[in-house]
């Protein structure tokens, strides 16, 4: 199971929507017989690459997948079934398909008289697919909140002055998360005051290849110039005209978006945090003191100290002299 | 030289405002003679103590010494004369002795015919006296400046409500560093509003013997309450009634004060920052959000993000899910 998980964490894939899936066809002797991982809509499943690696060789042999079998017949066919078909004799997988259309797969293989065991690593396997386990069971993107801010809590100075304050470590680090997620989003006075590109760039500056790039999303009524950056070619980008953080959710679940990255500003950010639609919080703190200018996070309509957004910390990162802090709201008893 | 670093930091002395001092007395075959370290204010400095150690096989030896020999009379006799008489052929020391009162060491030494060499680890034993060098050198004690804040730059929620921002290892953590200076300060705001005790107290909560806690001071105009806890029996306690750091540290500069700890409120600390009065930034950062309340930094006169207040980080401490950010003011070009 650990070579099928690392094989669904096989770097850039898979493009698209669909989950990372890695399957492992092992002999009866325990020996491997072939691999296959899922490189995105429209190609093979990974039990379906390995079950063509493996050719005749798979009758009687175990499959070992980071993720149930699916049932249903989408741009390719049905794998439980193909599993079935190829006289494999044991499925061993991770985690059960939280797609209400896909799963099944384990009954049906069962009924096929296929031995079945699940729940081998489950955890591994949900943490590599995070987002898109969760959008499928809550029906939403997973919202993972960013800010960088001063020691004491600005974003920007009292002019609006913002740049820089992470250091060079810290941005590009910013640019690293961005690109595993698939929708950005800024409201419209983020655009008016910053006028910021929302691209992903790699490690040299350069913008990720278009088919790459995080759906841009910006939110809110007022009109942008057409000659903002964020509506340049490099990337697609579309506009919501709403306020209400769960319509854009509903909007981006609908364009089959799973994880939303939220860079600001303050007020939008806040909006979501209030909402309780925040699943992540990722805090760059740079040791600058400014004393005054904007809220890095602006009211959450919290009056006392026992009403604080607590948040469980999952990670802390020094970053050169940047920290980078990770964390979950705790959700109040 | 090592050795004589580790006995000048000895825990629990000197007591008092004198620097921490060890001694090493070798003999021309490199063995070690006798050991010393200072203890106090009124008790034998550090080359005393190993000189009385060491008796007469003190003739031909080395002192190796951490600050420069003394060349004054105080409560004690100076030790250049004591090195002198004992016969001591050869003295290294590491750093010079920067109290002009006492300085000149080195210059008796070398006129009585002894070998004279320092600069060996002054850095090591610079950073062993660090207030102490400090406030010799620039006339006023050393200001560490410690702030609790949340994630998002706030001390206090909206309702005032500050308890408590930071976890219990961070304040634990923060009794060892008042413990290393000899003054804390607040503003009467802060006595109004906090009613804080400002002792230092111990692994098991207790507070500190008298002796060994710092001075406690309170700035500002304002009368203070005759049952502020701050006022108790457990530490000397005096009430400064000036708004201006600089008349706060002459004054406990005159007192013997070397190392301030400015514990607030925000107003009181921005205060010295904005006077270029703080040499050290300890803050507490813990993972709560807040969105609205009194900022743990007040204004510092900072318009535009050029002209922030740059931080060197010198140490970051993750405790538990805080984190403990140390930090020196960048001087502006």
């Amino acid at each position: 199971m650990r070579r099928a998980l690392e094989l669904a964490a096989t770097p850039g894939v898979p493009l698209g929507p669909n989950p990372r899936v890695g399957c492992v066809l092992l002999a009866p002797d325990g020996s491997e017989i072939a691999e296959g991982f899922h490189r995105g809509a429209g190609t093979p499943h990974a039990e379906a690459a390995a079950l063509a690696a493996a050719g005749e060789s798979a009758r009687g042999a175990t499959a070992v997948v980071t993720l149930e079998p699916c049932n249903h017949t989408g741009r390719t066919g049905p794998c439980a079934q193909a599993l079935i078909e190829a006289g494999v004799a044991r499925v061993v997988f991770a985690q059960p398909d939280p797609n209400p259309v896909a799963a099944g797969g384990a009954e049906t293989l069962r009924a096929a008289g296929v031995a079945v065991e699940l729940g081998l690593l489950e955890r591994e396997a949900r943490r590599l697919n995070r987002a898109w386990t969760f959008a499928l069971e809550h029906g939403r993107p997973f919202v993972t909140w960013k800010f960088a801010t001063s020691l004491d809590g600005r974003s920007a100075a009292a002019d609006g002055s913002s740049r820089w304050i992470s250091n060079e470590t810290a941005r590009r680090d910013t640019h690293r998360l961005r690109a595993e997620c698939d929708a950005i989003l800024v409201g419209t006075g983020t655009v008016l005051r910053d006028d910021p590109e929302l691209t992903v760039r790699d490690a040299v500056d350069a913008p990720l290849a278009r088919e790459l790039q995080p759906l841009r999303v910006v939110m809110g009524d007022r009109d942008i110039p057409a000659d903002a950056r964020v509506l340049n070619d490099l990337a697609e980008t579309v506009q919501l005209r709403t306020r209400e953080p769960k319509a854009v959710l509903a909007e981006l679940h609908a364009r089959g978006r799973q994880h939303l990255f939220l860079e600001g500003g303050p007020t939008v950010a806040a909006a979501f945090a209030a909402a309780g639609l925040v699943d992540e919080v990722v805090a760059y703190v740079a040791p600058k003191l400014l004393g005054a200018g904007t809220s890095a996070v602006a009211d959450l309509g919290i009056g006392s100290i026992s009403e604080a957004l607590d948040l469980k910390v999952t990670d802390i990162t020094v970053l050169d002299d940047n920290v980078r802090i990770t964390a979950t709201p705790r959700k109040k008893a």
